[in-house]
Formats: structure tokens, sequence, C-alpha cells
């Protein structure tokens, strides 16, 4: 378990957005996840692939069947999702009754990597390891826990993910 | 589990250091893990305990017999403990015959916390999260991965953590 | 000349933009220029005034006439104005012709302080020098560069600024 | 003068130290000040010349002969030099009395440009505009002053530079 190969499915969300100063907002050109997985000195097999970089208030159904195909046509049982915020209960929900036999972990940032002080290396520290330690299903792992996909939300006052009734 | 509180227990190591301006030097102030768990928003419980700044190369056991109190009377059973990586692999097999019957994870950083591109929030959202997961017992998580107390070693040459055997 | 003290007046712009987690958008909260003066060490007397934190396309002449306000009851005789870069050209033409017998430089940034790799410190490092370095009248200081208000643009596709017939 | 080449000598110091992972100490890889040149969107001609990337602690006659040369036949008439902090006054003093007809501006950091927070960029930024606005002659541009190479010192304990009897 602790050298499975994981697999990356890259779908944008805050997490890597980045500046850009022409236009003077955040937007989106490249993932910081091969930064992210050189710098924590990554040495297990893990393998990227780019969905798409948009928005989460812009994922359509039609996204999320193509971040279904992609985890059902994974050869590594062990899947991180990085994903918008605002959308990602969505997501969760929408994949979870598909019965997929592989730990699939969603997990975002609610501040750009770029920008100073970011919550992404930690989130998807949390979400890499809950990938190596979880049993297969699917999961948000957000803010330092890890919840099942029948029973998250966004508590977009504080911006912080929780249980449905907490 | 879920929002079990955490106990956090920091003894320094790179992950804590510092740049000294008036020195030029690499030194300890104060911890930086306040600021990476408000900016994780983890709102469920968190108590840090400051053992002692140092870099690990300077750990004895007499140290290491305060981290063991500070483990012992921890009234949370779930722990992450920040230590320097040189001697991480030595504290974790001083801990771990102990039997204490808790969840004690130790994880650190290669590059600190205020460099550009450091490690110290993946591999604390990562320890976070292994805190979280793991049944009682001490454990290692750096780059990714969870080791057992009795099967880790700090590979100098790539800086990284792998089993005794890897 | 050297020691003279200096006023900066703080007028927003993307050098003061910081991340809103919550609404996902830069946007203003308070300026870094303290942090930033801090940092460089800066032992001379300074002086700030928050005018207002804008974004620059939102800049009236009733913010201009505060800015003129400012330049004229200030004791000190060097001023750096932090502005935003889409509407600083017009700012100089304001103050320029006013013939206030100050020296007067206006600087900003084209990615907000708080991310990587900032022109934040760059410019204003840049104008603060040119403040102290240069005669009365109303300058403005970027890209290394400094232009008399008379002859200066942005070029919105560059994302620098330049004289009116380069 | 606003659009004069610009000769950037580099030396190394604290500027453009690097954070060594496995050894654990900050030291010496290459150069940060490209990328300072290419975020700060300086479209004039730059040219980059490195002498060495040492620690000014270990400068000694012989480097400042390779400094006086590249000073010597440079085309551009205007020059900056990046150089560690606590050998900067003694670099001066050996340039100034050589009476080079050209404008020689040193500058250098207390925290590293790869430390958050590093003064780097501001210096650098000052450092340069002096090199475009002052005449012919060799001086230290550091904490938002610049001093000519008879006057001035670093005054260790503030860790900032300053003149000779303030």
């Amino acid at each position: 378990m602790n050298d499975d190969p994981i697999r990356i499915i890259i779908t944008g969300g805050t997490f890597d957005k980045k500046y850009d100063e022409i236009k003077g907002v955040m937007t989106f050109r490249d993932s910081n996840l091969p930064e992210i997985i050189k710098k924590a000195r990554i040495f297990t097999p893990v393998e990227f692939e780019l969905i798409d970089l948009i928005d989460s208030l812009e994922m359509t159904d039609e996204h999320r069947a193509l971040i279904r195909e992609a985890c059902e046509r994974s050869p590594e049982k062990r899947i991180v999702i990085t994903h918008g915020t605002d959308r990602m209960a969505e997501t969760a929900r929408f994949l979870g009754p598909l019965g997929i036999n592989k730990t699939i972990i969603i997990t975002g940032a609610m501040i750009p990597y770029q920008v100073y002080g970011s919550d992404a290396p930690f989130n998807f520290g949390g979400a890499f390891m809950a990938a190596r330690l979880m049993q297969a299903g699917v999961y948000i792992a957000m803010n330092g826990r890890v919840f099942p996909w029948q029973d998250v939300r966004k508590d977009y006052e504080k911006g912080i993910f929780r249980p449905i009734d907490e």
C-alpha cells in the first residue's frame, strides 16, 4: 500500500489558479502539481492526468463524465482529484454512487498555490495520504479531515468543509 | 475519528528554521505551526506543545525523554511530532518500543517553511491525515508515505525516507 | 537628501491586492507597505498616508483631488504614491501641471505583493530611490525606469510603461 | 539616460543564496537575477556577468581585481554589482579610488531572495534606479539610501548601512 502508484487527476480550481498580470485576474495556465510533487520529493510512482483547468463554478455534468471515465480507466487503484471547492461536494456525490472499486480522494484549495500562505500543499498532502490509507470509495479531504461523499458540504461562510449536520 | 482532537508536539528541525538576517544563517525563533494550522483552516481541536526548537543533530536522549513524557501525558490520542529529519528515524525507534497506546506520527521538512517551495506544508498535511487514520503506533510520515518505526531510514543522498531494505 | 523623510501615499492598485479566499478573487484589505518598509530595513523617516484602496480603473477625479491635497499638505518634500497601473499615467497627467514644488514618484505593480515573484518590491525600491534622487516634479517609476509625467504611457499588451512614442 | 543599457555584475552574497536541502544550509547554485529582471519586466538592455558566487566573508583582493576588470572593460557606463553585505563597504573602498568613469552601484540583501519577505528585490530596484540616475562614481545602495564609497559602513548590530559617523 505504501508504495502503490497514485494517479492525480487535475481539474483546475483555486488550487491551480495563477495570476494573469496582463488581465489583472486569477486565471489558469498550467498546473502546479508537478512542481508540488517534485518539491515534496515523492519518489513512488505518480501519474498525472489533466482533464481541464476550470473554475468549479463552470463544471458541468459533461466535465464530470470525463472525470468518471478517467477514474474508471485508471490502472492505478488510488486516485487524487484536484478540484475547485465550490462544486467539489457535487462532484463527490456524482462519483460516489457509481461504485468504482478504487480509492478516490477529492481535494482543492481556498488560496492559490502561488499566493503566499496557500493551503494547497497542506490539503494535497492530506489527500495524498488519504489516498494511500483509505479503502475503496469516494471522499473529500480538506482542512485536515476526510469526509465520505454522502456526508460533506462546503460551509461557504467559514470557507471550510464539514459534515452535513455539523 | 474525523474530528478527534490532535496534539502537535514541536521539536524544531528544518521545518521551523527561520533565516536570521543578522547572523546570516538559518536558526530558530518560533514555530510556523500555528500559522500553518490557521492557513489550512483546521477547525477541529488542535493542541500545540513546544518541547524545544533544535536541530535534530543536537537531539539527545534527554530531549527524547521529554518527547516521550509529552506523548504519555497527552490527553489527545492522536499526536503529530515535528522533528528534524537527520535523527527522525532514531526518535521513532526510541518511541516505538514503549508501547504508548496512541497514534504518533513524526514528520519534518527538507526545506524550511519560510523558503519558497518548502515541503513543510505537504509533509505536515500528510502527517496530520495519517494521525487521523492510522491505528495506535509510532510512524514516520514523509514524502507522501507512512512508515512504521521498525522499518524506516533516511536516504541521505536523495534526501528522502524509505524502508530499510528499499 | 539621503535621509530626507519620505511620505508614502497609498491608493491601492494591484500592488496591494490580496486574495480573498471566501470570494475567490483578488481584493483589498490593508496595505503591504508597512511590511515592505520593515523588511527593507528602512530606518530613515517614512510617513504613511492611506487615501483609499481601490483598483485604479475605479479612480475618479474626486480620488485624484484627494491625492492632490495629500501631496500639497505633505510636510515631506519627497513623496511616493502607490497606484494601480491602468490609470497611473492619467493621475500623473492630473498632478503634473499643478506645479507642486515636491518630488512626486508614482509606482505600482503588475503582480500583487502576496503572489510569488511579485514586481511590487522591485518597483517600490526604484520609486523610493527616485524620490531621493530626482528634483521636484511628477514622475512614474516602473520597470527600472523613471518617466516624466508628460511622456509616459502604459503598453497594455506588454504590461510595461514606456515613453509615448517608443 | 532612461534607457541606457545596464551591466549587472553578480558576485554572490546573501542575495543569491539558496537553500541546499541535502546539506541543510544556505549555499550557492545559480543567480536569481535573471528571474528578478524578468519578473520586473525590464525591457531596456541588461547584460549579466557572473564573477563568482561567494559569501563576501570569503572575498579576497583577487576577487576584487576581477570585479575591477569587469567594471573597466564593461561597454555599459552604468553598472550594478550584487555583493555580500559583510564586505560590501570594503569593495566600495577598493573600487572608489580607481576613478573608473562609470556609475557603479553596489547592492545586496540581508535575506536571501528565496526566503519569504526578502529585501533583495527592494534593494535591487533601488540600486538599478540609482545606476540610472547617479553620475559617475562608486556607491552603495541599501535600505532605500545611496552612499558614496568614502562614507559608508555596515552597522552589524542593526543589519543596515549608514554613513560612518551616523
